[in-house]
């Protein structure tokens, strides 16, 4: 095990209709809001109208950023800081899933610096402070909701870049299983997707003798595979929701990455790909991490036994240590289709064209991973075995 | 799933020598510092040199209260209130295992409470303020290095109690495997009874679908059963002792409470025996725990036959749910008996003389535990079954 820090402020408030204390949760922090949110969701199904009546009660004065794209862009952070900065904002709510999280959170940063958010992605500054952020979440999926990490895209240069901070982690976020009822079908897969695709960025470690951690990892997944079919054959099971939910959060929240050296290379790839072509993050993830699997699961076989075992149950009897690995690798290619994730690029319309400059792109700053590390070539061998 | 808060703001610092941080990590609360420990250990160990080494470099003006006991008592607890008062001491830091760090929280509430410390263990009083306190941990046990719980016991009036508030969660606490290689057999195992009793009292629940959280618990049981083998076999394993720290910590810092109703029966049950005789609250454990499966397990039988088959490996085949639940009973007494320690309270002298004051106090403000409601008698006949 590695050493290592542990550190999660983030207050959760979970359980039904918890919205009911986001006045009192914001309170602290200052009555002039910024709320910040995706598409027309939250005003169909009533969040909205809940929202600002909190607010309301409190006496908050409520400036709106609506609009946030499933990748968040530059511009529209742009958009929210400004008004950060006109309005002398003290406090940002977000309302919705990942991505306005991760808006929200470059929003607080970016309010208070001079320069430009986009520095903080690609090491040019480091966040000094920011304003404190809070999160109504409405879909299981990235984590955001507890954690200090953040993805951005720059739409005019095709670049999506991630940054971290301890100031950004939200003061509280609200987990109401009901709120994610609503959520379509191919988002419900995304995140199921998104979420299994954390696990496995931090349980693929060449770190030895982290039992605890295998074992935390494989409790999301077992949780995930098992209530992400129940939440799709009926969407307002609110246990399979409260489950999804919950190990969403904990995927991503620090635990698993206890003493542990992750990879990440699979998301690096992917953001390239929905950089230059906007997908959504989990269906990238779908097509990729499989390959990515096969790609380099020969670095260590045991692991890979290991999870085809814990997590898919195949039966070792009669096979070798690299059978059992692949049938695992081949377990969740068949869990991913038979949830209705896509299992190619061309199924989202995305030929070769683009590969070798994704492949570039994703290795820019030199190898990309852990596990294995990957150059531009290995990027490109994963890429085109995803076509 | 219940609904539920998780809020931990404790920043863990865990690895090798991590203890040559610990003035960077004091130093933003104060230099007036009051040093909580126990017995010589720490000085045998070279730990207290270097403690005083680090509150030297930040310029610190130390006091010592030291002689915390295995069982820390209100007296002891007084007279680090008094120096805190009598010095204006700014932090609190903790050395040792749970039981210092319990002493350390109720001085850090203490120290600024007009009233009597006690009082907040009764109801009589709810913790307004507390000094900051913060930890370095020699012991894997009490996951007190990553909660606000406390456990004190007033001597005079035999009676063991715990209170607990979010003002006296630890700022930081590190967490040096190297620290608990010195650790004697005897706390090793009572440590690793511990651990596994604050799994059990919060696995063995009846709040439903809550497959997450059970894995978990499973998790950190498998973890400690194995890697609690190693460490008595060889105290200087570094990552048996990591697993051991790591496991102890997460058993008790909210993870395993999300959304569940949790029992601690037993562990009230057990104040009073140590209340009374000063024994070793993980020997008290290991004594009633099993004891208070068999008085419970036709509660919900499935949840022992899970706990039988995942944790224990029982093979369910030919045999009732009755048998496996039992089984998985059995085997848990067989760890703790393999491990060395004791199945009887006989072992320890104790005989039936005091059992009727011990159930007597137990159930004082009520039935106790949710798995099931234990009055009186049923505390007397789990006691009994104990001798």
């Amino acid at each position: 095990m590695n050493a290592f820090e542990l550190f999660n402020p983030t207050k959760l408030v979970f359980g039904p209709d918890k919205v009911q204390q986001l006045g009192e949760l914001v309170k602290p922090y200052g009555t002039r809001v910024l709320l910040v949110y995706g598409g027309g969701s939250i005003k169909r199904s009533g969040l909205y109208e809940d929202v600002l009546s909190q607010l309301e009660g409190i006496g908050a004065s409520v400036h709106e950023l609506s609009g946030i794209e499933p990748n968040p862009r530059l511009t529209t952070v742009n958009q929210g800081i400004e008004i950060c900065r006109a309005e002398n904002i003290e406090f940002v709510l977000a309302v919705g899933g990942g991505s306005v999280i991760d808006a929200a959170k470059a929003i607080a940063a970016g309010a208070l610096y001079e320069g430009d958010v986009w520095d903080f992605t690609v090491f040019k500054a480091v966040i000094q402070k920011a304003l404190p952020l809070g999160t109504v979440l409405t879909l299981a999926a990235t984590g955001s909701e507890m954690n200090g990490n953040a993805v951005i895209t720059n739409w005019e240069t095709k670049q999506k870049r991630a940054f971290g901070s301890k100031l950004v982690y939200p003061k509280f976020s609200i987990l109401d299983p009901k709120l994610t009822y609503t959520v379509p079908v191919n988002q419900t897969v995304n995140g199921i997707v998104d979420i299994m695709s954390h696990v496995f960025e931090q349980y693929f470690s060449l770190t030895t003798d982290i039992p605890l951690q295998e074992r935390f990892a494989e409790s999301i997944l077992l949780t995930v595979i098992e209530n992400g079919e129940i939440a799709l054959a009926n969407g307002s099971d609110y246990d399979a929701r409260a489950n999804l939910l919950l190990a969403g959060t904990y995927a991503l929240n620090g635990t698993l990455a206890t003493g542990v050296t992750s990879d990440w290379a699979t998301h690096g790839i992917e953001h390239e790909v929905s950089a230059i072509y906007d997908i959504a993050h989990g269906a990238g993830l779908a097509i990729l991490f499989p390959n990515w699997m096969k790609y380099v699961y020969k670095e260590r076989v045991g692991k890979f036994v290991q999870y085809a075992e814990r997590v898919w149950n195949i039966d070792a009897n009669g096979k070798s240590e690299e059978e059992v690995a692949l049938a695992g690798i081949e377990a969740t290619r068949a869990y991913f289709t038979r949830i209705g994730a896509p299992a190619t690029l061309g199924e989202l319309g995305i030929n070769g064209d683009q590969l070798d400059r994704m492949a570039e792109e994703a290795t820019q700053f030199g190898p990309i991973g852990n596990f294995k590390k990957l150059s531009k070539e290995d990027v490109l061998s994963i890429l085109e075995a995803s076509l």
